[in-house]
């Protein structure tokens, strides 16, 4: 009853469940009716968005009190027809209507990573590998089975040179976050986490438009924001959730967000650095790969495991953490929103 | 190039056009990436929840420049399955999965209106025939035809007692608004307009779950929201764009809002006070039923008449204000925005 507002993040509701409008609706289901109920998108980045315009919220004065949340039901359709709506988060003219979709937007990214920067089959697959490994500790993960090299090269190809095993799931999945000003958070919790960076960015939506298509654009930009707002930079990061739609999309990302160099990401990944007792651990709730993509969900459920590690609630797969990043993408890349969360 | 972020209201691009995340489209086409770029939904109040989340970010001192829009593209499909999107904007396993529609919603509103205060048939009609007058002067109005009380009536049954000329049309549109601090404001513009309340309230997305239905009660909400953050009350406002999706809605708004007691909209419309040269023009612009209605458009356009009304650039259709208010509805209550302008 205290709660002023809510912000859910949802990609597509009315083609996954044939229903729009859907802040309303939950607004009334969770009995938090009359208040403001607002729904965003942008593809796979709604979470992370809800959260943004909850923290602007916040800070703008409208309330003290707020939830975020996001949600996607993907499995009431036919897998056709949910691979179809995903693309609908490309370039309908110029992408999905020639039958693209992400998977095989993801292969050309990683083709050309792989060619421009030397970047390996086996280094991606080091990447599911890990991912499967952490969400082995995480109860709430999709896929609590471990890979290996072999197993992730030898899966069903999906989109050359992505495996089945390189690709994330198929989700039915809900996150939510209660969100208050410092003065309110103070008051009701004994261990609140501030959100200290909230940055997001644009590209172009598709792929042949982009300078580079090996460097998520989005990231550098949306990190660049989140950096300059909490003062912090990429070394000051302690621990990080970031997009692994695609294992490619790890190692764009842990590069965009200058935890390595740039064409860098799979000889850093391959050295063990973002694995969970490297410097930097990477995904240690199982990622997008392995804890499962339910895609309005994804960005919210990022910051809370992020709020799991810095409260020390993360269990068998705590690292030591005081500041930590959650990095949200859409699409392939159309979108970005990066959030630095601080104990 | 000094605009900072983009939020864009939209109902479903995801059915009308086969995109999701049009805001990182419309970036790239308008020549705005890099800057963050978020779509907001809430049926067809997404625009002026676009413009709320403007006023937020500003408020929140994320941005001091930003740009606020709405656009729909209902026209690339049938008009069947543009009614069955549509209708996604209601409960779709109580009200759109049995075969409920707007028109069918708003008809029962209308017949339990009439039941409890009186109102009579032809009240309803004397909304579309001052609307459909006032587009006339209105050169960006869908519908610059003139009807009469008997035409309205003799017009084809849609959901009864609502025909043809009580509803608002399928339309292909878009609006814009640069929002901007009040210091850049006055640097930037002769004659700005500012936004001086911003208000937003949910309630049952299904009409049986409500106690009446013959109030929207998301719209007492949301005035009063608006109301106290401008210190102003329903007799400081001296035009209003209010939403009328069907006649019935106009009615039920101009009660909700205060401009007249509860139960005699009917009344207020007959002796017309809601006249162009009446006490409290309503929809000089012609409204959602003239004007027409591109859904994710619409609240924002609603804000465009009401900026034009206080700058006096409304030509034909100019009334005397100094202080407007623009009124938003998502499907049939379960969102309404309310923003008051003032010169």
């Amino acid at each position: 009853k205290d709660i002023q507002a809510m912000f859910v993040g949802n990609l597509s509701g009315g083609r996954f469940i044939d229903q729009e409008h859907i802040a309303s609706l939950i607004a009334e289901h969770a009995g938090l009716s009359p208040i403001p109920a607002t729904r965003t998108e942008a593809a796979c980045a709604s979470g992370a968005l809800a959260l943004k315009q909850g923290v602007m919220a916040i800070e703008s004065g409208f309330h003290d009190l707020v939830v975020v949340g996001g949600v996607e039901k993907m499995t009431d359709i036919l897998t056709e027809r949910t691979t179809q709506t995903l693309a609908m988060a490309a370039d309908q003219e110029w992408e999905a209507f020639f039958g693209m979709t992400f998977p095989g937007l993801y292969a050309m990214i990683a083709r050309r990573h792989m060619h421009v920067f030397g970047t390996t089959r086996e280094q991606l697959a080091m990447v599911a590998v890990k991912n499967h490994a952490n969400a082995m500790n995480n109860p709430n993960a999709q896929f609590r089975f471990e890979t290996t090299i072999e197993g992730v090269l030898n899966a069903s190809m999906v989109a050359d040179p992505l495996t089945l095993l390189d690709c994330s799931p198929i989700t039915d999945g809900a996150a939510t976050i209660v969100l208050a000003s410092e003065k309110k958070a103070k008051e009701l919790a004994d261990s609140p986490i501030f959100i200290t960076g909230s940055g997001q960015a644009s590209s172009s939506i598709a792929l042949h438009n982009r300078k580079r298509i090996e460097v998520i654009d989005s990231t550098l930009g949306a990190c660049d924001m989140a950096y300059r707002m909490s003062g912090r930079g990429p070394k000051d990061i302690d621990v990080a959730e970031v997009h692994d739609a695609f294992t490619i999309g790890e190692i764009c990302a842990i590069e965009g967000l200058g935890f390595c160099k740039m064409g860098e990401g799979g000889k850093f990944t391959e050295e063990g650095f973002t694995q969970i007792d490297g410097k930097i651990p990477i995904n240690t709730s199982g990622g997008l790969k392995a804890k499962g993509h339910p895609v309005g969900a994804t960005g919210v459920a990022q910051a809370i495991e992020i709020t799991l590690q810095l409260r020390g609630e993360a269990g068998k797969r705590q690292v030591d953490a005081d500041i930590g990043l959650a990095h949200n993408v859409g699409g392939s890349g159309g979108t970005a929103v990066v959030h630095i969360l601080e104990k």
